[in-house]
């Protein structure tokens, strides 16, 4: 089952005056295991907007199970949920480092659009792209 | 029907390469209705932690129906949805003013806390709190 | 002098583990105010994008003097400080309504760049925004 | 000379409608740098937080050379640049990597306060962090 692994140290600025990290900041740390979940597929996102394909969201769904804390490391695992013409669905598990803690989990869905924002068949559009997601999608379940 | 409207110029630092607003900026957005919405009801979120109760994120739930874009004039409606002695759920509309067009809806669960993170029951811990949000969830309804 | 003013409310995310806001709030709620400056000059920023120029900051000061809270009412005076044919030097304070407390100021120098971020002479390329703000300039001294 | 290095890629929510890395996020940047150089020191910045010492910003300066873009890989160099009983600047330079191209540099001026940010002599407040630090500003020299 292909899914990819991200990790970072959680940053002051994404603290709160709760004491732990806002809740704002995940779906933040979701796109950037969307990043490298495509990049083990060996493109780039950054590849995919040259291409003009963009993938704003459509629905966002987050649930918070423990709080991350400054300077904790954190790793979050992207796969992909669903895959089909016109959208992508990503899930995401966040966990701490060491202890492996599930702080919170999620899921982006996004639709394949132009630069304008205009949906697309995404396998009509740029049928490479489609041929690689839909491999990893494969892979993925 | 209870229900508070938050008016604000979309900043120039929440929009992204896509020439949209961000979507992690959203549930920063909603946040600030909450706290108007808790305004409205005669006392402010900053009074509620001074009287030691947090509301921390169990749950985020965010679809986006149309992009909103730098200086957009936007509000968000908030509400209550759901209202027990250990949670609340709040829903927001965002509209673009003017046109009126919904932007995005959503919906955040929060658990009543201490400030460890402890959950409480907050009909016995803060009557006083309690009594103030079941009335304008009454309202709400 | 020709100045702006532009006021808003303290949102919980802008806040972090200190309990006050954090520091890189501020070049964009300097932001908020420049995008009001420009504003009561009788055009907008976006007017000014759509017309090929871009704004981009070269250097970035700020001095902290007292502390921002959540749900505290700040309001940004925005002036200009220096203007060239090539560049442009804003000037900013943050202060806490009802107070008055200054909170910080600070200032931003800004290149004026075509959308690929080439450095232009305002002057040659878009005359009537130079115009528009040397007015603007003149009324700051 | 000590110097700590931290490297990381640009995240697609760091960008903003010029199609280049949002500036407000190198104050954000600079701390994650000034994170790991106190890890390097032996400690780190949540002990120091644990035995009731903060850092509260009192200055910020930015010069911009070159556009950061979405998914560069960046390195933030970090130093201590002066150090005092009560104060201590921090200075940080920001290169992608591969071209080493340096997108930008900056420093941070801080003032030693309790947990309620009144300001305190460090030596006399906490001698053992204040050795250690001493000893890393003198290798900084």
């Amino acid at each position: 089952m292909l899914k990819s692994e991200t990790s970072f140290v959680v940053r002051y600025a994404e603290t709160d005056q709760m004491g732990i990290v806002h809740h704002s900041n995940y779906p933040i740390w979701f796109e950037a295991g969307r990043t490298d979940f495509i990049k083990t597929m060996g493109m780039t996102y950054s590849q995919m907007e040259a291409q003009g394909i963009l993938l704003p969201l459509i629905e966002l769904k987050c649930s918070f199970k423990s709080a991350a804390r400054y300077e904790d490391e954190v790793v979050i695992v992207t796969s992909i949920k669903q895959f089909t013409y016109t959208r992508i669905v990503f899930y995401y598990e966040v966990y701490r480092k060491g202890s492996g803690t599930l702080l919170a989990m999620g899921e982006t869905s996004h639709a394949w659009t132009t630069r304008e924002l205009k949906p697309v068949n995404l396998k009509k559009h740029s049928p490479e792209i489609y041929q690689l997601l839909y491999m990893a999608y494969e892979q993925s379940q």
